[in-house]
């Protein structure tokens, strides 16, 4: 039902609700499954939906040529500032629900409830607003992640982008072409990037608290690196003559494990994705390609790890008799989101009598890339368990409506007062 | 040209060639790469062109209900003696032409010549011969390897083998009716089995020699082996919270590298199969699947192996805080082919002045699933530096044909003599 306090955006719960059960439709599963992989038929048709919705709410819609999805209520005239708010509808391999929909859904009702508002009281607005769902947040089909934003901020270039192809070598661009998603629109940097997402760990889930605010992101440093030996057959080939490309991926994952230890918390590493060829019970591996990410908030422990990481696959493809060769390097530098953008989510998560927690956001989200060129913020909401990435992830009806009613009123806030009364919204 | 040489069978060498060319048409791809994978198109349109052959020299055809395709040529009655001939045309995934192929083809070859000798001299055969071609030799897309050879000598269960999938979820049973080798024919034990191969080592290359014997066959013990951790995100979840089945995949693969170590030269092992999900860069692989082989002579250091496996498993499940499962296993004892048929192999190679140098086969071959249950044999011709399952495997086409050869008078030797002749063949 509508929000009934007087001096927030009225947030429907069951319109966000009924809109979080359509969009699961697409790629769902049982028991909470999701399976959305960027400009799949499943992503084609979710994003058919989305522009359905704005299509009924009178969002003028744009699509540009990475297929990132526009939908913009133009309350301000053409040339006031545009506060953009949305995160993506893609979801890994048996994902889960909420990652980036809940943000897209979300942007939705927020930006619809401030409008609403503002003709109910009879104002007028500052900016326009422009929902966004970026294309490939999560970088389960194509790599890397972040592709849609990192083109929209001039961080990768786009036929770059479009080449890129996934695991059965089907591009971007084809794909895009594939679901009627190769757009042409260009679409300006915006004045301000708001996004809400889960949060992905489990501070706020075990500290009892519904809202969060990450205040700065890790650096990320992601190699695809292949080991090359020679097929043999398993059998017949003495042990001394194989050059065994899986044997090289071993000894490295777990010399990986191994650097992270040395770093403590500072440091993630993973290899989350191995592909071995021919793949073969009776044939010794000729390939083994790594999908490698180190993580951390310090610049430095993140360049050290590379730099043992290097030794350490010299040593794996020594010892397996394999050679190795990187396909591509992918960094991320950490840095900090926009400090105006972070004191107003504080600000009006008070004014609901809620604290917003300090957060740091391991994982990438669009905000991060977006972060280089405007003032940027990630909010959070609780996930249950601190769950991400898997068929239990979860975030109840409550919790998705409290963090929508944040956004909203951020949203009324800057509508009214604009965007240079929060501070130094500087996006360094 | 046809043998000249009047007291051997008239080997076609040109006819010959021309055969192996036919069939390598079937999957074969650019610079001697060979992916025809059992049961796929391909092998369809490879086993339609040998029931062509077969139909053309009047053999009579049958398929049994594991898709073994036989063709047989009665010289001797019906309730003759049944000497069967052949290996498999089934390949590896961007494997060799030669493996497998080139036994059907010499079967063939071998089998049309002696007939036509036999008529030449206006002698009569004391047996009847059956060319083979076994389904699914290779284990690649469907695992056990030697499925149609152990069917077929009663050490596989007929349903339990056609319900096998491969990595599509697709089995044997389906595969089977889509090419139209659901066969229904039952087709009897024979009284020995001969099959000529491609060496799949480097003993006769090095040596210069053109044939070898495999006198006996190591035991294989196979494993099919599943970790299982918990999906997560690679980012934001703490490393020691991860639960990652490639963590204990990588842990053991590295192990069982060491246990070859600690026994030289007599204990093969590998792993040439790795199945991860749901492998996205991002997330934390839930499940690993390892296609494991350790392979010995000696029975003891296979157990030894197998014990010390076992030991490592729980060490890397508990190190990288995950559970697993054995899915599946298969034991193959080693053993000793039949003396009787290598001492008529000796015997007939040494008339064309060649010794037949004794080896022993670590791979498998369909001659060891029937060497169980009647007289069996594999010969070997060389391979170029030793290569098999890799697109440079070669065999000259005077080997080829030298290998045939022999091949054809041990059957000539057989017609003529009775199999009773060539002392205790009783494939003990």
């Amino acid at each position: 039902m509508p929000d009934t306090l007087s001096d927030h955006a009225p947030i429907d719960e069951a319109r966000l609700q009924a809109m979080m059960d359509e969009l699961s439709v697409f790629g769902g599963g049982p028991d909470g499954a999701m399976t959305r992989l960027t400009l799949s038929k499943e992503d084609g048709a979710a994003r058919d939906w989305l522009a359905g919705w704005f299509s009924a709410q009178g969002f003028t819609q744009a699509v540009d040529a990475i297929g990132n999805q526009f939908g913009s209520l133009i309350l301000a005239g053409a040339n006031a500032p545009v506060v953009m708010v949305g995160s993506h509808i893609d979801s890994q391999p048996n994902g889960g629900r909420f990652d980036g929909a809940l943000g897209v859904v979300s942007a939705c009702e927020a930006v619809l409830a401030v409008s609403q508002r503002l003709k109910a009281e009879g104002k007028s607005s500052l900016c326009n607003f422009q929902v966004v769902n970026w294309t490939n947040e999560e970088g389960a089909r194509f790599q890397p992640s972040l592709l849609g934003s990192s083109v929209f901020a001039g961080a990768a270039e786009l036929d770059w982008a479009l080449d890129r192809v996934d695991g059965d070598g089907i591009s971007v661009r084809q794909s895009l072409v594939e679901i009627g998603y190769a757009g042409t629109s260009k679409i300006a940097v915006p004045s301000a990037l708001i996004e809400l997402h889960i949060e992905g760990d489990k501070a706020l889930f075990q500290s009892g608290e519904k809202f969060g605010v990450f205040t700065q992101f890790w650096g990320a440093t992601k190699y695809r690196l292949a080991f090359l030996g020679r097929q043999a057959h398993t059998g017949a080939t003495p042990m001394a003559e194989r050059k065994d490309a899986v044997l090289a991926a071993a000894y490295l994952i777990a010399d990986l494990k191994q650097i992270s230890r040395e770093h403590g918390l500072d440091l993630h590493t993973s290899v989350g994705r191995l592909e071995v060829f021919p793949n073969s019970p009776n044939t010794v591996p000729s390939e083994a390609v790594l999908f490698i990410e180190l993580r951390s908030g310090s610049p430095e422990i993140l360049a050290e790890a590379e730099t043992k990481m290097l030794a350490r696959i010299e040593v794996a493809a020594a010892n397996a008799s394999v050679a190795y060769e990187v396909r591509a390097i992918d960094r991320r530098k950490a840095g900090r989101f926009d400090a105006g953008l972070i004191a107003l989510a504080e600000r009006m998560a008070a004014t609901h009598g809620e604290t917003a927690r300090s957060l740091d956001t391991i994982g990438g989200h669009d905000a991060v890339a977006l972060s280089a060129v405007c003032p940027s913020i990630v909010m959070a909401v609780r996930s249950r368990d601190g769950v991400i990435h898997h068929p239990t992830e979860f975030t109840s009806a409550a919790d998705q409506a409290f963090g929508t009613r944040v956004l909203a009123d951020m949203l009324y806030e800057i509508a009214c007062k604009g965007l240079q009364s929060f501070g130094n919204t500087d996006g360094a």
